[in-house]
């Protein structure tokens, strides 16, 4: 189902794909990888959660492997911040909107896609999750970091892609699905988002952890 | 292939996605994580395995998406640890018994199921070892932790699981499969993991290691 | 489509897969894992990246767990370098030279198969890359290592894969595939690999880095 005319959608997805591998090359740069990793971390950033999505429901080959857009846009991502990476830097904080608006993107698309296989309507809510999401965990984990979605010093990231996938689900639900109230879907996750960068939003850690045992069994785990 | 009524098989499994899934959400509250990566692990360590081995052998989409029960599983582990997480963790030693018990189980099942779906008895003993051991795998890869899996220093885990998916095997090839010899082979690898941990039990490394060497080369592989 | 005859693909394939098997059992003693971490660094390596192509192009369940063949000869593998891990660590050259002839290998095979599922040859070529690097990314990341595919103080790993793949998809374009030109890109995988080892070729690294930035930013990422 494309919500929007398809040239408008394929246009949003690839510029979704070329701001995650953006994320995903500036963080192989930070840690002194080569351009092998510049590419694979953008790559993975950009694709992995669509990826990811379309193995689970079935749909193989990916789109990742079927658009040669898609396959293309990491690369242009790769050589842009090859390039110019003091001056991508600067810009971090446009970088973390467009970001943001990849997140509202594809929580949507990845939701309705997961339910046009067949998907229940929770199910393809965690679909819309792992499409957004899935890819910055991938290039952590490549990375050999802690991701950023499990950190309690970041400001959340799952719950404004939770949230914009949910009301895509209710909008299915209501029958209500079309390209404004989608955009609209994608335009709360958006805003949700950004408001958690501004005001530092974060997600609680359990009750009544007792700081000694955290640090004496970091090894034991 | 149902080896007990289903409504039976489907509490079990619910029943070992749950201990799984609270010993991914305490490994989360160790690490500092908030509770997005409590859930994250939580649902990574409950339905990794079982979903990873549904990709392998074409049962898409995974029975982790198309049943709610599964999915909700997870939550449900995250609130307990949530709010009771020094009180989890008191009782760490029943979990562990609850975690063997769960191993038997996934062992037993994917074995099972991935014979149904038409691999060799090989190949389903290896997916038996892949959903039983595969989500603490995952969990300790997104927790950026040395997988305890891999770890000398730790009791045998892999070893009941194939002991047990192999019996299952031996039982299939006889013909001989049912509901009490398909409990018997799960009973067989939950009380070998208990023994395990009760002894102490490790798996060798390789002969003529030379200590030297592997702390020298630590940092070149 | 077999290039060779049957059987003497299946000998090749089997090598290519020992070969990996036999770096990722290595990296595990380095790692001082026990003997079923051996194995599954073995097989990870040996399978991950063929499994990662098959999992992608739909081709389930994947050839991993098809061929008995494949599955055992990660077993051989840790058999060998169990009991005779520091001989092996002796020839870790010749060790090196095998690893350089499986890269080739696979990076043909993976281009091949992906074609012959429908892949475009862009794509294919990616599977190339995949298939040969693949489980080489696997290892290290179930090591908790950071892929050495990503290091800039590493040998190109993946450029010669990527010659090799596009020589492939130039030789199906043209219709010039056969025994003969897919052993020729073949062997330019394997030359070029042994020549980067040989004369150290890396990968650049971006332009304009600030070495500050990089270590004042090592633990934002």
């Amino acid at each position: 189902m494309d919500l929007f005319t398809p040239s408008v959608q394929h246009w949003l997805d690839l510029a979704g794909i070329f701001v995650f591998a953006v994320s995903g090359a500036l963080l192989a740069v930070r840690k002194n990888f080569d351009v092998v990793g510049m590419l694979l971390l953008a790559s993975v950033t950009g694709l992995g959660g669509g990826l990811f999505r379309d193995l689970v429901i079935g749909a193989v080959p990916p789109a990742a492997f079927t658009d040669l857009g898609y396959l293309l846009t990491p690369l242009a991502a790769t050589v842009l911040v090859f390039f110019l990476h003091p001056q991508v830097e600067r810009i971090n904080r446009a970088v973390m909107v467009f970001d943001a608006a990849g997140l509202g993107l594809f929580c949507v698309t990845g939701t309705v896609k997961a339910h046009a296989y067949g998907l229940g309507l929770t199910a393809s809510v965690v679909m819309g999750l792992a499409t957004a999401a899935g890819g910055g965990v991938l290039r952590d984990v490549l990375a050999n970091e802690v991701p950023s979605l499990l950190r309690w010093d970041r400001e959340v990231y799952a719950v404004p892609a939770v949230v914009g996938a949910a009301a895509v689900a209710l909008l299915i639900r209501a029958g209500e699905l079309n390209g404004v109230t989608s955009g609209a879907a994608a335009a709360l996750a958006f805003v949700l988002r950004l408001l958690a960068l501004r005001y530092n939003w974060r997600a609680p850690r359990a009750w009544h952890r007792r700081s000694r045992r955290t640090e004496e069994s970091e090894g034991e785990a």
